[in-house]
C-alpha cells in the first residue's frame, strides 16, 4: 500500500474533520475527488458544498482553515476522516467549536461545544 | 431544546461512532429513522445496512455491540454522532480497532489501528 484512493465510484463521500490535538469531531463535510486531491495538494481541508454545488475551500470566507496533519479512509475506502488543526477554534458556521453542539446524554439534550465567535461578525 | 431530532427528509444519514473514552473514530455508517429510534430505544447502536438494505443491529453476528453514552446531531441535524463503548475492543470487520486503519500522513502511508481480532475466527 503505497498511496490512500478513496472510491468515488458512488458520488460524494463522507468526511470528518477531527481535531487532531483534542480527538473532538468537528464536523462532517463531503468530498469528490477533486476536493480530495486539493486537501492532499494544499494541506488545507476542502470539501465538496451540496448547498452550493460546487468545491469549498473551508476557511474562503471566515478565515477557518483546516491544516491537514493526517488523512485516513476506512475499510471500504468510502468515508475519509480528516486530521485536523482548526484555525480560529471553531469549525461552525454558527461560532460552535464544532458543528456537533447539541448532545443527548442521560436523557438530556444540551450543547456540549462552547461558542467561540460572533457568526456576524465573521460573516458580516 | 428538549429532544435530538434527525433530518431524515433527504433520506440516510452518516453516522459517526467514537470511542466515549479515547476519541478515537471507530467507524462511519448509516442511520435511518427506524436506526436511530432503536439507538436510542435500546442503548446499543444500530444502523441502516446499504449493502444489505436492512436494520444492523451492529454486533449480531460477531458480538461487538457499542453501547452508547452519547448521541450528537451537527448544525443541520443531517449527521449524527455517537460516542460508545465497543465491546470486544474492535469495531472493524477486519479486526482493527478502527475501521479508518489507513493513513496517510507525512507523505506515508501506513496502518494506524491495531489487529485486535481475527476475522476468521469471529466470523467463521
Amino acid at each position: 500500500m503505497d498511496s490512500l484512493s478513496p472510491d468515488f465510484s458512488r458520488g460524494l463521500l463522507p468526511a470528518i474533520a477531527q481535531d487532531a490535538d483534542s480527538g473532538e469531531v468537528l464536523m462532517l463535510a463531503w468530498m469528490n475527488e477533486d476536493a480530495w486531491q486539493r486537501t492532499l495538494a494544499s494541506g488545507e481541508a476542502h470539501y465538496f458544498s451540496r448547498s452550493r454545488q460546487k468545491l469549498w475551500h473551508k476557511g474562503e470566507t471566515s478565515g477557518h482553515t483546516q491544516t491537514v496533519l493526517a488523512a485516513r479512509l476506512d475499510c471500504d475506502r468510502d468515508a475519509i476522516l480528516l486530521l485536523v488543526r482548526q484555525k480560529g477554534g471553531a469549525a461552525c458556521h454558527t461560532g460552535h467549536a464544532s458543528c456537533f453542539f447539541q448532545e443527548l446524554k442521560n436523557g438530556e439534550v444540551t450543547e456540549c461545544s462552547p461558542v467561540v465567535f460572533d457568526p456576524a461578525r465573521v460573516y458580516g
